[in-house]
């Protein structure tokens, strides 16, 4: 077999093989296949596609590409939840002790990446005294005694497809919906889940700027999970503005903790509500998601969900003080009130923008070797569809320095309009 | 400027600037432009094509990549020609003396490649004492003195185009026709050429299969030439059968002889003096393609081109005895008779698989190591329209060892039917 003769079958539109499949990337793994034979198959790949089968070849083959977590110390079904990716995102925090709550063993290994603002392991660590570092065992262990623990990444996961990633990254071959599906996969079935729902944000805030782009992705990483015996769901969910009020790292704690208090805001909540309700019927605590979804309401209003957090955040050795006093979360030295220029309706938040302007304050990392400022970050008072007047503040931001950029950042962020706008929902469309 | 973001624009099918393709040749020659992106380039050309411009800067960085040929020590319009490759194809070997004798300057450096027989310089090595190793000094010396001289390459053209079509090998990308394009006519231009006749084979013997693509390729070609200063015609040949009756290397020379003394076959005798005219005209020894063709039958008939190839083998050392007494060439031990094992008409002959016949013989090479032997090779002595009795002996197999594979693919490339078949002829199109 011969990479040159499966770079020319992609380009000429065939379909490859599991065998080839498994040849390529074994062989690129080793190094014997060069980079520069694979950024070639991977661009023919963004003009030829790949199908559903030989997607899942390569999803399984990187995901076994290296080290995989086991979790097989844990009982019942593992189910892991994935969010493409957006700004103001802190479902997961909310998400998984609620579900813990109920009885779902959750069970997390994340790495840190680059964004706006942190990744969830950089906003639990905002918590006084947390410790994303645990051995297999401890971790293994306050799953099975507390039923949630979330921790850093020490494996080698997936190195197949970290080298491709970093390669299409440098070849202009990142926005392949089949190349990311398989990414995402990988890293879902080699962290060891039983079943996956997966939370795919579509708009400006997001990496899929259309509801079909993020339909075809959905629905060919569900195809992925049937085909690799993982049940899986997507939730298409609305990034066109940030998710909830917050967008920073304590700042986010907080609103994790109003939701899980059942103060949060609406459309975050209905956001969280469903993806949990999703993860109960996939976990087999709940044989529908309308009754999943009656008892998740049960678990905030009687703070059983916030117990569960508090639970979880003292069993990582965090100080959970702040749950009822969020003064102990860091403080940024100044609060900016942004005003509203204008009046009118408030038609459009670029969440993009309201993300730069964030990561200009410090609140995320560029570089893998920034340091993220966990105090800082930007309040979104108003949200698409506010009636506001000139003058009227819309935002709050929290600063620790300079921060002249992000509020001309901000600002620019806010489309205001005389006409009230029809509002989008947050949940488009669940793909199963 | 970022190599990334070129390639993503190419991917997106937009046109290239000058200074982008400079920057990206340039830093790519330098090696600060990894292969992998170059290699995602590539294919996102095979794509997205290029347009005529991008492809001139591109040909145009490639030219000047390297070392170029200076011929400014040879007075006149210096008119170079190429051929795209095929089967039993010696024109060079008669074009080129051939105008020589008509005033025309000859000097052309080639390098060696693979193929199913010896390059033009392989075939002159199998004259006896033939150098193609000239100084620079002694090249221009007899280019100035005799009219004509071929030598080896020993400078480092087009670097850059090396590099390039290296990497296309190996990532399935051969087969752009821009980059096909750009590749032929940097070498052109880096070799000093003024003006340019290019002989676009279409066929099975050849790379291009189809008109369509041959045209494609020879007017692109056209265009270059034009934008970048060379008066460029190319001539659309027609390569399904091989060229004339000789494959090989000794048996291609005798060839050459037969034709200068005006006893050549009558389609290669006809396309020489088609690339002889043009090159005369573009020579601007000739105002008018007709007026060439029949000063060009003359040198012929007269003995002055047959002249003109003797002065010019004797000038590098050869001995041109075997002009008069063919035995002087290398002899091969056997002659083997194919013979038809059918009657009718020989309506096709496979070219490409004679080529695999003559390499299999030995006459060419498939590496760079491999030796070639002068001696063996095929005469096809029915060409296609032929009517055939079965028992005639319709090719000769010259060998000087095991020839049954051979004898195999020859028989297999013969094709004859009851009918008699429509001739296409041996000039498609002359693009100018």
């Amino acid at each position: 077999m011969r990479m040159s003769d499966l770079i020319l079958k992609k380009k000429h539109g065939e379909i490859l093989t599991k065998e080839e499949i498994t040849f390529m990337i074994s062989k690129y793994s080793s190094d014997e296949i060069p980079d520069y034979q694979m950024a070639a198959f991977a661009m023919a790949v963004c003009f030829q596609g790949m199908d559903d089968a030989e997607v899942s070849y390569l999803t399984h083959e990187m995901a076994f590409s290296g080290d995989t977590i086991d979790l097989s110390g844990i009982d019942g079904i593992k189910v892991d939840k994935h969010s493409s990716g957006g700004v103001g995102d802190k479902t997961s925090l909310i998400v998984l002790p609620l579900v813990a709550s109920l009885g779902i063993k959750v069970a997390k290994m994340s790495g840190r990446g680059l964004g706006h603002t942190g990744g969830t392991l950089d906003k639990l660590e905002a918590i006084e005294g947390f410790r994303i570092e645990l051995s297999d065992d401890e971790f293994i262990q306050t799953v099975n005694e507390v039923g949630i623990s979330l921790i850093g990444q020490t494996l080698n996961l997936v190195p197949a497809d970290k080298k491709l990633y970093g390669l299409r990254d440098a070849t202009g071959t990142v926005d392949s919906i089949p190349l990311i599906a398989s990414s995402i996969m990988s890293k879902k079935i080699a962290s060891g889940a039983d079943a996956i729902v997966l939370d795919v944000k579509v708009g400006s805030g997001a990496f899929m700027k259309t509801v079909d782009d993020a339909k075809e992705l959905a629905k060919l990483m569900v195809s992925i999970g049937s085909k690799l015996n993982r049940k899986t769901v997507a939730i298409l969910s609305n990034m066109e503005e940030p998710l909830g009020h917050e967008v920073g790292n304590a700042n986010e704690i907080k609103e994790v903790v109003e939701v899980l208090k059942g103060h949060g805001e609406t459309k975050l909540t209905e956001l969280c509500l469903e993806l949990a309700a999703q993860m109960m019927v996939l976990g087999e605590k709940q044989s529908n998601k309308e009754e999943a979804i009656v008892e998740l309401r049960e678990a905030i209003s009687s703070g059983k969900a916030l117990e569960k957090f508090k639970e979880f955040i003292e069993a990582q050795g965090g100080n959970s003080g702040f749950i009822d006093d969020y003064s102990l979360l860091p403080q940024a030295k100044e609060t900016i009130e942004v005003l509203s220029e204008t009046s009118g309706y408030i038609t459009a938040i670029d969440a993009e923008e309201v993300g730069i302007s964030a990561m200009l304050l410090g609140a995320g990392r560029k570089t893998k070797a920034d340091k993220i400022d966990y105090a800082v970050g930007i309040t979104v008072l108003k949200k698409t569809g506010s009636k506001v007047e000139k003058g009227d503040v819309i935002a709050h931001i929290h600063s620790n320095g300079n921060h002249e950029d992000s509020v001309a950042k901000l600002k620019k962020a806010f489309t205001i309009e005389n006409t009230a706008p029809v509002v989008d929902p947050i949940i488009y469309e669940v793909i199963q």
